[in-house]
C-alpha cells in the first residue's frame, strides 16, 4: 500500500506505507478522500517539524471506509462509510476541566501520529463517526473543517437573526459562513483576495473587501447601525484583530478561530470594557460537533462541488502543495486516497 | 446648602448650592455619606474635562434619605434610607440590544449631570433601592461601589468552589474578593503596593505581590496546577494584562473590569485560541446587582469599618483629594455630606 509522507520543509514522497492491523478497541480504513488542511501546509513549509516526526504521513480531513475492525469495537463495523475526528485523548488534568478536545494531553492524530494521506489508516474507533447513505465519500472529507465550523458558531452562542461578521473568507471562514446560513443569522463575510471573493459573491455570501471599502461604515449601513452580534476572526491578520473589535455591537461575542502565534497583538481592551463584548477563543470540535456536520452536511446546504478547487491522486501531493502556494485563493484541495 | 464643586484641575471649592425642588418622577435626596470613587480622582486630574461641566458637583457612591418625592413617585417615601444607581437612561439604540446601563445614550449622574457632593440631591426615583433597617447609612455608600463587584462576578458566571484570582487588590478588587468569597470561591487577590497587601492580608485574603514573587508558579501551587477558573483584571496595567492569559485554566474567564484608556495592549491572542478562554468586559451594574448587594452587605459579611480609610467633612473634601493623591494605598474615602 501507498503513503505520502512528509520528509522535510517542502518536500513530500510516495513511499511504500505499512499496513497496520487493529488491536483492541482500533478499526483500520481504506481512506478514501483527505483535505488538505492549513495546518498540512504549515508542516510542509517546515514550522511545524518540532511537533511532526519527519518521516511523516499528515492529513487529517478524511473520509474513510472500515476494513478491518479490532476487538471489541462496537460502533461500526466492516464497510460502514465515516468521517474521522483525529483527536486522540490523554490522561485527564485538573487543568483541562473536562474539556479534553482542548487537554493538556491531547494528541492530534495526523500531526502528532500518522496521519490520513495513505491507502490504510488504523486509528481509535471511538474517533469515527458514521456517514449517512446520501453523503458521498468524497464530501465526507469534508466533515471535519465543517465540524470546526460547527464549534466556532456553537461557541459564538449566535441565535436566530442575528448579525454576524467572519474576517477572513478561507475555507474555513466560507464553512462558518454556511453555518451561521443554517442557524438562520445575517452573514457578511470580509475578505481581501479578489478571486476569494468572487467566488463569495457567486455562493451568494455578502461581501466586504476592507481593502477598498470602509467595513465600519458599510457594516453600519448594512445593520441599520445594529452592528454586529458575534464577529469570527478568522483572518489571523493585524487588521482583523482591528476590525473586531470596531464592528461589534453591545455584549456583542468575538469567536477567535484563528490562530495568532508569534508576537502578541495590541487589542483595544477599553472597548471590551465600555460595551461589555466578550471575546470567546475556539479550537476543534467536540463530539457533537462532528454530529452537528453530519447532519447539516446531509441537508444539502452546502455546495461541496464548487467548494473543491481540485481532487488529486496521492502519488501527485507534491504538486498539490506547490499549486496551494501559488494559489491562496484556491479553496479546498482533496486528496484520493486509494488513487495511486 | 452646602455643595462642593470641581472647579478645575485639582481644585474643588465648597459653594452656597441650589436645592431642587422634585418634578415629577424625581426625589429630592439629604445626601448622607459619598465614597470618593477612582472616577472622582480622575475628574480632580482634569482628565475628564470634556464630560463634566466646571463648575459641577461630583461624586456617586451616595446614600441618602428622601427628603422630598415629586409627582408620582411609588417606590420611596419621605424618610426611607436609599442607595443611588446613578444611571439616567437614554433613547434605546439598537446597538445597545435592551443593555441600557451600557447603551450609547446612558448618562451618568455625577458626571454627567450634578453628583452627590452636596447636602441636598435631586434624582429620578428610579435610581433609588432602599436600604435595610440593619445596614447603616455610612455602610450605605458602600452598595455603589459594592454593585460594581457584583456585576463583575456575575459576568464571571462565578460558581461555588472554583478558582479566582483578582489582579489589582484596590477598593473594587477588594470588595470583588468579598463577592468571591459570598460566592464560595476560593480567592487570590494579586498587588504590588505593600501598604494594601498588609491590610489585604489582615483581612484574611490569600495574597502574591507579583514584582517579589512568582505569579504563575505560586498559583499553579496554591491550585495543585488547576489553575484560575476566573481572574478579574482589576489592575490596569500592562503586567496585569500579560499575567491575565498566563494563569487562567480551560474554558477559564477573565473579567475585564479596569478601564484600558490610552493605546491598545498587547495580548496573547494564541492562549485564547488554544485553550478556549473568555475575556469577558464588565462594566457599572444592573438593577439586580444593586439588589445583591444589599443582601450580601445586610449578612454583615464585610468589614465595612475596616475599609474606610477616613471620613471626612464637605468643607474638607480638597484635603481628602489631596490626601488620596499622596496615599495611593488608602482604601475607601467617605465624605459625610450632613456635615460641613
Amino acid at each position: 500500500m501507498k503513503a505520502a509522507k512528509y520528509i522535510k520543509q517542502g518536500t513530500f514522497e510516495v513511499t511504500e506505507g505499512e499496513l497496520i492491523k487493529p488491536e483492541k478497541g482500533e478499526v483500520r480504513l481504506d481512506v478514501a478522500y483527505c483535505g488538505v488542511c492549513g495546518t498540512d501546509v504549515h508542516i510542509y513549509h517546515g514550522v511545524m517539524d518540532a511537533r511532526v516526526s519527519p518521516p511523516q504521513t499528515v492529513g487529517h480531513e478524511a473520509s474513510a471506509v472500515v476494513a478491518e475492525v479490532g476487538e471489541g469495537v462496537e460502533n461500526v463495523k466492516v464497510g460502514d462509510k465515516v468521517a474521522v475526528r483525529p483527536l486522540k485523548f490523554g490522561e485527564p488534568h485538573p487543568f483541562d476541566k473536562g474539556f479534553s478536545h482542548v487537554g493538556k494531553n491531547l494528541k492530534f492524530i495526523g500531526i502528532d501520529s500518522a496521519g490520513a494521506f495513505q491507502n490504510s489508516w488504523t486509528v481509535p474507533a471511538y474517533t469515527l463517526h458514521k456517514l449517512p447513505e446520501t453523503l458521498s465519500l468524497k464530501h465526507g472529507a469534508f466533515i471535519e473543517p465543517l465540524a470546526v465550523a460547527c464549534h466556532d458558531v456553537k461557541v459564538g452562542r449566535v441565535k436566530e437573526g442575528e448579525n454576524c461578521l467572519v474576517i477572513g473568507g478561507g475555507p474555513i471562514g466560507t464553512l462558518i459562513g454556511y453555518v451561521l446560513r443554517e442557524k438562520g443569522a445575517n452573514v457578511i463575510i470580509s475578505e481581501v483576495n479578489e478571486n476569494r471573493l468572487e467566488m463569495l459573491n457567486n455562493l451568494g455570501f455578502t461581501t466586504i473587501n476592507p481593502i477598498k471599502e470602509n467595513l465600519v461604515e458599510l457594516v453600519s449601513e448594512l445593520t441599520q447601525e445594529a452592528m454586529i452580534d458575534c464577529v469570527f476572526e478568522v483572518s489571523g491578520s493585524g487588521p482583523g484583530v482591528d476590525a473586531m473589535t470596531e464592528v461589534v455591537n453591545v455584549r456583542g461575542r468575538i469567536v477567535m478561530v484563528a490562530i495568532h502565534g508569534g508576537e502578541k497583538k495590541p487589542v483595544d481592551l477599553f472597548k471590551f470594557f465600555w460595551s461589555e463584548i466578550e471575546l470567546l477563543g475556539a479550537r476543534l470540535y467536540e463530539e457533537d460537533d462532528y454530529e452537528e456536520a453530519i447532519r447539516i452536511a446531509e441537508t444539502g446546504a452546502l455546495p461541496f462541488e464548487q467548494l473543491i478547487t481540485k481532487v488529486d491522486t496521492l502519488d501527485n501531493i507534491q504538486s498539490v502543495f506547490e499549486t496551494i502556494d501559488n494559489n491562496p485563493a484556491g479553496m479546498k484541495y482533496l486528496i484520493d486516497c486509494q488513487k495511486n
